[in-house]
């Protein structure tokens, strides 16, 4: 296989992608195969340690694109909301540690036997009213991710790139702005405009691809294709992206049981060639 | 079980809820339980036979509230196209017998190999030009329904209410209109301003519920709740439509492998009972 330096220049591997290799092998392996940043995630940077983390990507001269994920913000238990911004001050940290200046925030689902969209949509305007200010002031802005809206009642309330925004306009754009991520936003034909609209207010934080493929596999969490695999037309997205002005890294994030069971390099590699055929 | 006629007159039951059923268990049943309408679906109907249905339904004194489905316009191939509009004709023809005015369409997802959603949402405007006026003409409405964002390649690539009337709003509304179900629309915060459009438009022609439940199954087809075990709030739902200047009946229309495997009879008096307590 043969990839150059140019090709893969935008490209970035999110951890997840490749969750079998060890935080070492994720880095050794990016390294010799010139892919120039990575998107981490917070258990498995925990695991190795976080300095050690921030060392060992520094050392090998890679950018961290994006740490994921914060977010959780809809509980209504006062005791449980103080808990979890808690916790994400310690995210936004951890992201300042490693380098990056991006926090993917995954909002939350409803809480239990509530029927309430709403009102957990603004428990979550609630948390970054308090947690922007922190991150700012840092240097981490954070992304607001709108899942798919099969995820709406039990993941993330927030569905749709309008909706994200929605809640990120309350805030300055250095505090708050959105992850664009095709999977989600792949089938809603306002997205493009609200791409348009997060550019031009300089809230696309981060771009982040996956393929759509069905059939969905029970609990609908671990069936995002490869690039190339499935429905989604990747130049069309990034074309978007750009036009409003985003000319940052484009993170490939999976989650595949298909792919965790094979070699974690050989997958990289791919990922890579299919980043390079489909949107390089 | 106490029943009152009172709180169920708008009720009907849609025939895939309890496909367990044979036609005749179906009709009997409604009768002694006091549910006054039926949706049925193209595939029992001919099993059973399109004239013995009718006359089924008719001498049991039971309204037909729609005839699900046709739709599938997605195809590129014209011999496909046509076999598909010729099938479409059919679906009319046999709503009309049946003595129902709404054919409940399901669009059709991608073809093999195809990621333009846009050219594929046209191909179905150029079905319902030549769809609507036949359609008309035996006095049957068709009637758009978007389903979820998570069948958009593969089912519909209609996957909100705003699309589903973009499309209808270019034909007079006594040809085609939409379906609103909340088990597709509920996480849609633009839904409810669409049910407006579409109740100003008088192109609201059938009300469905289903409860959204998780986890979701594989293929994600057979997921949908009972009313009242998930996350939607039918009330809010039917208030909307009915501020819409809706009055019609609402069909209780759940696809459930565990509804399926249990008698149809018991599943047929819970739904009532559940329709009673969430929706009437």
């Amino acid at each position: 296989m043969t990839t150059t330096t140019g090709d893969l220049s935008r490209f970035s591997i999110n951890q997840m992608t490749v969750k079998q290799l060890s935080m070492p092998e994720l880095v050794g392996a990016c390294v010799e195969l010139g892919v120039p940043g990575v998107g981490l995630w917070r258990e498995p940077v925990q695991s190795y340690g976080l300095e050690a983390t921030a060392k060992l990507v520094r050392d090998a001269g890679l950018a961290v694109t994006t740490l994921c994920r914060g977010g959780f913000f809809t509980a209504i238990d006062p005791e449980e909301r103080a808990r979890a911004l808690d916790d994400n001050r310690r995210a936004v940290d951890e992201a300042a540690t490693l380098g990056t200046d991006t926090l993917v925030l995954v909002s939350g689902g409803l809480p239990a036997g509530s029927k309430d969209l709403h009102g957990a949509r603004e428990r979550i305007a609630d948390a970054l009213a308090e947690l922007g200010p922190y991150a700012a002031g840092r240097g981490v802005r954070l992304a607001i991710e709108p899942l798919h809206p099969m995820y709406a009642s039990d993941r993330c309330v927030v569905s749709t790139l309008a909706q994200a925004l929605d809640l990120a306009e309350r805030f300055p754009a250095d505090q708050v702005g959105v992850t664009v991520d095709t999977y989600h936003i792949w089938w809603d034909d306002h997205a493009p405009a609200q791409i348009a609209r997060a550019g031009a207010g300089g809230r696309i934080h981060t771009f982040q691809l996956a393929d759509w493929t069905t059939p969905l596999p029970e609990g609908v969490l671990n069936g995002r294709g490869q690039i190339g695999d499935g429905a989604i037309d990747m130049r069309e997205w990034k074309s978007y992206v750009e036009a409003a002005g985003y000319s940052g890294p484009i993170e490939v994030e999976l989650f595949n049981d298909g792919l965790w069971a094979r070699d974690g390099r050989e997958v990289l590699a791919e990922t890579a060639a299919r980043f390079r055929e489909h949107a390089a």
